[in-house]
């Protein structure tokens, strides 16, 4: 967002605020309502709307500014990078355009897969840049029905930067960032959310000040919903800029753009670019210590600590953008300091929800992809409807093939060489293996010393809920019980408990004890003698790679495992163990002993062996118990088992 | 089913088995499965299916006919003994055709409607009747098409008593019931189960048994899937027959028909249709008690009793059609004497099912129709789907206006002159309608010396639920908050409970405290005031006659106040408390303040004027506590409502 034309007038605040209340109405037949019980008004809104109750609710908020990575191992590390600072609550997050990096095509560092990735597989409202200077209109309207397909719905319309010396103005074409505005309403109505960019020192091109400003005004007059501003260095220039702004008539928010500074070349780069100066002040205490990157940053967090605390406490400003160039410490260190940063362990749903519209109905998930939210969502992509309410309701959707285990959001963060050492140079037999999968549970290293801190089928360290039944899980891992996903029985813990709760508070939630693993044939055999004497109570699905399937469950029914109930709703169960997908899972399970474990050894090497072994000839148990409110009698079934083999 | 003439052939039991289950099969991605969890199999089965499974789990069952009644006032009767004799668990009921009584037409007392009645309001599997001889093809393809529209599945194929001294076969014409299989299932597919008559004694006009025999394997042949025989006095006629049938190929069900002796007139009459002889040793018995009616009544008891249990002691009887003659106590007392009269006080569902087949999803409910289900059938006769999982789904359906309060479904049980003095000759205000309410409740006899067993709202005594409440209810409605629905807070008792409990065993059921009333505006104004103190814990819809709506629902969600949890399924959630259908409620239940109550008054008269007062100037609200696990706090929010008053 920087250096960049463009032209003005005058506004219209479009905000709809909608969710009516039927309060002190009279009767009526057709009221329309939700056909889902919202859980989270922010799934279903549009990002304006929740800009104006953000706004009303006087709860200030923030976002971030990212660039698309270089590389494919960077766009790796963007993505953890979402994950972490989406866990601090940004209203939304956005991914600026870069026309030299193909920004539109599917290559997973440019603008567009970097946004589809924020939206659909970290959950994050995001939005995309688009320029549209030399470039045509079918490029653009190409853009922008991709960036709609792939369920992106807010665009950040920019003129961006001509290429060569002269710049003259096409005549019909994309000229100014305002072309763009209106080429996007004319072409997709009020499908997208338009942002537009201001300027509180005035567009370094522009005539003047107050030409700039009428510029702007054009701009949100031709559709923008809001604005975002180019970075500045004192809270007064963003609150005059303000002022100017509504003195001509402009209504729609704007957001003041944070720079807080990191380091004595980004920022001569940024003022470079950018076209401004850095104050005096500024320059008074940065020149001296230009070598001492510490001291930099700590002073740019200062410095910008103190200018939010200025624009907030003008109380014309309810949120605020921050310029991160991708990096982490420093933007969420100003972040905590204003008390922005809201790390709520509190979730919406038990799992990871994603953006796209299209899953704005979507509350009821398997079990079995609890650890791999992405790849769920990624073999789910297809599906033009999402269980809303009940599992049994979709039928049975057709999962996609999970074959692109490449795919950079699928794949581990951890390279090869780190994975070798937390999973074994050299497997001795399908000991060495129970040994990883017990290092996993207990967090103690391995006998190499390393700790195992990732699985094949799960790349985080074990969830807070799993510490619950570390114990037992540790003892069976050790005896060959090998477990990839499990959850303590729960009856009734109110919805805020930091550990197990979700949804709106008030209410009240519950799981079915459930615990999933390989093991071998020897194993299962005892199991099912075992589980006959639970035939009422627990149900299993054991299946092996070649799709042998014993269970029962009656009639292919999904089981309910995890409920919650709340104030004014329907019941909401977000997760069930369903038969049908699990057949999909088991897909997914098995080949990651080969596709994650065994290809990092040698073909033919016996460590490669020993894995493909298990693959060939293990089974894929998952039990649930269903009497919730007694003690889990899962860990006596496995008991009850070893001493059947004993 | 008396008298009639028929052909014959050979046999296919097309009995097929549905619900697979997967144990052992390979993996497959398009397995079928129900769309809604199958909590009462009984509700997805044919009854064919359903005589299979019962005869392969060697459930004994019963079956009850049924004749249609010749007056408005003993179809109400029948309707309340379909009901009661509905409780014993019948596996169907049958009603006859009766060709001289308009059959097929839409009057209250037609075989068509009885048997409408029977299966959309009682809930009951139903077998109608149905003759040919001397009808057009048109007429009974008119009749068949009917039946299946109003949710019929099962018809009974006879040829009909012929009219007129000499009949003679119609070339083309329905001449036979076999003529009748046939043309169901060249026009109707499988749509329908077929049942035929089979005479264990040969059919009165047959040439001989073993010709009367092949008549009816050509009938079974023709399509019928099971077979009901005429009544017989000694087990060892009906043995004999059933083996006859078997040696010549006839493998479907075949059903004895029980004739429990009821009355020296009935059974000389019945004989006499039937053309049968009674044996020697039962005249013996009778002819000497002809005229003491109690004393052949407890002999055709005995002698049915013994006769039934030589069939069941046979072991080739599975079960055993009654017929009624439309009384109840003949034939209750044989069945509780074989153990075959289960009254279960287990449910599938908190509330009665309705066995139209386009009902059978139907898992979702509003409360407030709790105490009139006729009603609430009756409303959404004309719904081509209902809500199954969830109530948000099904978007806001529209209710049919309810004007027809005079329907024999829709009516109160009692004539005016009990419900006069029940609800009081001649009110002398809104304290003499307290008083109604509290005698209701507490089942204490009014001032006059009555009972009263109904309420316009509620046309049977209280629930054996409610009775949980009483003390707290007396209370309230004593004071003027005139209760017509409520129920306990419930935090999971086990479905196998005998007030609260339904569904399948092994599973836990859970409620929200309900209170449902009419009362004042000046209670309206302190209840409102109270609320604010429990705005995050109760729930409220508070409407006067006029639709004005005062109510703090989040964007109109239905709140679900009833669910279970069951092994292996999806959470149910049988009842909520919709504020779009609460609308259509309140027009039904302030409506009936008028039908049921004022118009028993002249109009002008005191007492008519003082219900239409309440009428037009009462509320009515409803209150849910969302906190199930914690003590119902609806009682404290009407005595702070109470003690603000004061």
């Amino acid at each position: 967002m920087v250096n960049e034309t463009q032209h003005t007038c005058s506004v219209s605040s479009s905000s709809k605020s909608d969710g009516g209340s039927s309060s002190g109405s009279e009767s009526s037949k057709d009221s329309s309502r939700c056909s889902t019980p919202v859980l989270d008004a922010d799934r279903h809104e549009r990002l304006r709307e929740k800009m104006r109750r953000r706004q009303d609710s006087g709860d200030k908020w923030f976002s971030l500014e990212f660039f698309p990575p270089r590389t494919a191992n960077a766009a790796v590390n963007l993505i953890s990078r979402f994950d972490r600072m989406g866990a601090g609550g940004p209203l939304f997050i956005d991914v600026t355009w870069h026309p030299a990096g193909d920004p539109g095509s599917d290559k997973e560092t440019s603008s567009m897969i970097i946004a589809n990735t924020a939206v659909n597989y970290c959950g994050l409202e995001t939005i995309l840049h688009m320029t549209c200077c030399n470039q045509t209109k079918d490029d653009i309207t190409g853009h922008l029905q991709k960036a709609k397909r792939l369920g992106l719905k807010n665009i950040m319309a920019l003129r961006g930067d001509p290429v060569g010396e002269e710049w003259e103005e096409e005549i019909d074409g994309f000229n100014y960032a305002v072309d763009l505005v209106k080429h996007i309403r004319n072409e997709f109505d009020d499908y997208f959310d338009i942002c537009v960019a201001g300027y509180p020192k005035g567009h370094p091109e522009a005539e003047s000040y107050e030409a700039d400003l009428r510029y702007l005004k054009e701009k949100v007059f031709a559709g923008a919903d809001f604005i975002i501003t180019q970075l500045f260095f004192r809270s007064e220039t963003f609150l005059k800029f303000m002022k100017d702004c509504q003195a001509i008539g402009i209504t729609c928010p704007i957001i003041p753009g944070i720079f807080p500074i990191q380091g004595y070349h980004s920022l001569r780069q940024l003022v470079k670019l950018s076209k401004l100066e850095v104050p005096q002040e500024i320059k008074d205490v940065i020149e001296p210590i230009k070598d001492n990157d510490a001291a930099i940053r700590n002073y740019g967090v200062e410095q910008a600590v103190s200018v939010c605390r200025e624009l907030l406490d003008s109380g014309m400003v309810h949120g605020l953008h921050f310029y991160t160039l991708n990096r982490e410490v420093a933007t969420t260190e100003v972040l905590k300091r204003l008390g922005l940063w809201t790390e709520d362990p509190r979730r919406p749903l038990p799992w990871a929800v994603s953006a796209h519209p299209k899953r704005r109905v979507e509350d009821v998930r398997p079990i079995f992809w609890a650890s791999r939210p992405k790849s769920y969502i990624y073999r789910t992509q297809e599906w033009d409807d999402f269980p809303n309410g009940r599992w049994g309701n979709s039928s049975s959707p057709a999962f996609g093939e999970l074959k692109d285990y490449y795919l950079f959001y699928l794949k581990s963060k951890s390279p090869r060489e780190e994975l070798l050492k937390m999973w074994g140079e050299e497997l001795t037999g399908e000991e060495s293996v129970f040994e990883v999968f017990t290092c996993y549970i207990t967090g103690e290293p391995n006998k190499n010393g390393h700790k195992v801190t990732c699985m094949p089928w799960n790349d985080d360290p074990l969830a807070t809920e799993t510490n619950l039944l570390k114990e037992q899980l540790e003892k069976v891992n050790r005896r060959g019980i090998l477990t990839i996903n499990s959850q303590p029985n729960i009856n009734g813990k109110p919805s805020t408990d930091p550990i197990v709760g979700w949804g709106p508070s008030g209410g009240y939630v519950f799981q079915k004890a459930y615990l999933e693993f390989f093991t071998s044939s020897e194993i299962v055999t005892a199991l099912l003698k075992v589980l006959k004497k639970y035939e009422l109570r627990v149900n299993y699905h054991i299946v092996n790679v070649k799709g042998q399937n014993i269970t029962n469950a009656p009639d292919l029914q999904p089981n309910a495992v995890t409920w919650g109930i709340f104030p004014g709703r329907e019941i909401i169960q977000p997760t069930v163990v369903d038969p049908v997908s699990f057949l999909s899972w088991k897909d997914e399970a098995f080949a990651l002993w080969i596709e994650q474990w065994a290809k990092l050894y040698e073909e033919e090497s016996p460590s490669r062996m020993i894995i493909q072994y298990i693959h060939d000839n293990y089974y894929l148990v998952n039990l649930v118990d269903n009497d919730f409110p007694l003690d889990n009698c899962l860990w006596q079934v496995v008991d009850d088992t070893f001493e059947l083999l004993n």
